[in-house]
């Protein structure tokens, strides 16, 4: 009797689910206690998958902080998109803040570790700029461009401090400020 | 004869060489991997020092980061103070963001892994807290409280698309930005 091989069990979403499952990893455990090993774990597959699908932990992480910064910017123009003059611009990106940028205490620390990945390694710096890019172009749909770079900075920023304040500045406060930094 | 006891070196700044070198290793290995037997060996002492001197790494990062904290808010304090009157204001806060700020690779790296973990853990959002309160005090000094609190989180998402993109912003356009913001 020939022995069983060990059962391959067919499953076409492997690849995407391990980029999937990067994301908790890193939540859990920060980019620095990421592992190969843990992420596999984590996603129920053989370590051999991860050599399979990915070239290296760069790779990895790129591929999974990408999409983390395209969520965020896939909402950011949905927002602005369905904004109907400026007015409105200025009270999606009010939403945008509270409620997209700070909704999620996990995707406010994923924001954080992939800032302080790019800081250290400039290959994903691509990361972050193409995630400025989309987000300055969506403010563009209201804003002229130096007004949409500024802006984003603004956001940032006031998103930020948001986070990490224990007194988190108000809606009016938020609101005012915007109303400054688009004021041409 | 008696055996010679362990060589006890008299050593009066060592807990001040811990909290220091503490910084270093997050620089080097992230927050998530930093223990306290790796900092007991890159301050060179022996590993029940970090016991005998801090009630735990939550306090011994608590340390580390106000000394951080402390140090980029004694520099923006002194060029505010500096500073005559409000334009001249307006270009210390430009040489915060690109020479303090940005200034040093390493403390930007130090600068994110501590929002990472003060998203994390509220308990290291008073280090966040009191740093942005310092900041906004200094600010105040030429600014309304209102205004020195836009221009905090201005400064912040100036500082961060900056360091984060291949493509950062000019000068010009940082002061133009802080100008928009300042103009009540």
């Amino acid at each position: 009797m020939r022995p069983t091989p060990p059962a391959r069990r067919f499953d076409p979403g492997r690849r995407d689910r391990i980029i999937d499952v990067t994301l908790e990893v890193v939540a859990a455990h920060g980019v620095a206690g990421t592992s190969h090993r843990k992420i596999a774990e984590a996603a129920n597959v053989p370590l051999g998958s991860m050599t399979y699908h990915f070239t290296g932990m760069d790779e990895l992480l790129t591929l999974a902080f990408t999409r983390l910064a395209d969520r965020f910017a896939d909402r950011f123009d949905a927002r602005l998109r369905a904004a109907a003059d400026a007015e409105q611009a200025q009270e999606a990106v009010v939403a945008l803040i509270t409620e997209d940028l700070l909704g999620s205490p996990r995707d406010v620390v994923l924001t954080y570790e992939l800032y302080t990945l790019a800081a250290r390694d400039p290959a994903l710096r691509e990361v972050t700029r193409a995630w400025m890019a989309r987000s300055r172009q969506a403010l563009q749909r209201h804003f002229d461009p130096a007004t949409a770079r500024y802006l984003d900075a603004l956001i940032e920023g006031l998103a930020i401090h948001s986070a990490l304040d224990p007194d988190p500045m108000s809606i009016d406060d938020i609101t005012a400020a915007i109303s400054r930094i688009i004021s041409t």
